[in-house]
């Protein structure tokens, strides 16, 4: 049984996942961290989330798509505590990445550890076209 | 590009994320957790379960759906051996939320933290109408 | 309102949870671990992806697909630091599993436990038919 899949590969590991793959009207993406195309990592968490965005406005983009396609959200956080001591300016990076109060629904994973140890955060999206 | 979707938002944070999305016949749901409507969280593991999927039945029904329609669970419990440990309650409180042995794929991870210390689980699911 | 499910049942928690749940195009996988059919756990994370990959091939026959048939995966690993120090193993692994570069979303999370402690790494994959 044979799909048609859109596939969009980028970034230090193009080799080995794809960045985004879209079956039908649905879009799915890798998480996205915010890394800067030099590979360097802020570390203000606010920072990152809004590069995070960056990332997944640039993977979408690959597909015709916008953060208003996007329906499904999981953070993946490393430390709760600072997401809540930081909450107000973390969804306020957010909401400016969406540009309005996000229709989207979200899950907060506490995780023992991401890609590289200077990540706070990795955002993981579905999106529907 | 512009989709059409139906948002649900309740609870305390409802200003900042959704606690579903439906867009055509899907519907992702955020994950929900064992609190009461006055926040409290009882300590009891299956108690929290029990609390969980009630919240997850009132999110269905915003959109005409029942635990019928739930596809795919995964489970984030912060202590795996609590759940090995009392197995047989926590899917008995499961079964009894569905009202029948549910055909629905489950995935189950030991997280780092969830939103609150005294949360034990949280259940996220994808239902389809 | 009512949907039309496919469920695949197998395995020792078959009565518990579907290792693969078809609705519409969309083929939900539970998470998938490196175990063998007499329940032991190679110690090698590489033996692991491979047989994961095993398993995950035979619910996905079930449903009448391959491995072309999958678009996104979670990686949920135990160790980060394993899996970096392991990169061209285990992706090489995986590669072999699809037999070719797969064009599939992905996701690294590190847990803090997986269901049993032998285990280092689960997948969870979503499949389009």
């Amino acid at each position: 049984m044979s799909i048609t899949k859109k596939v969009f590969r980028s970034g230090p590991y193009a080799d080995l996942i794809a960045q985004g793959v879209q079956v039908g009207n649905t879009l799915y993406l890798s998480g996205q961290v915010g890394m800067r195309e030099d590979h360097s990592v802020p570390e203000d968490i606010v920072e990152q989330i809004s590069l995070a965005y960056s990332n997944i406005v640039a993977v979408l983009a690959e597909f015709g798509a916008t953060m208003d396609n996007i329906v499904d959200e999981t953070f993946l956080v490393t430390s709760v505590e600072e997401v809540m001591q930081n909450l107000e300016a973390i969804y306020g990076a957010r909401e400016q990445a969406y540009g309005q109060k996000p229709g989207v629904s979200q899950t907060l994973i506490g995780v023992a550890a991401l890609l590289l140890p200077e990540l706070k955060l990795e955002i993981k999206c579905i999106a529907h076209l």
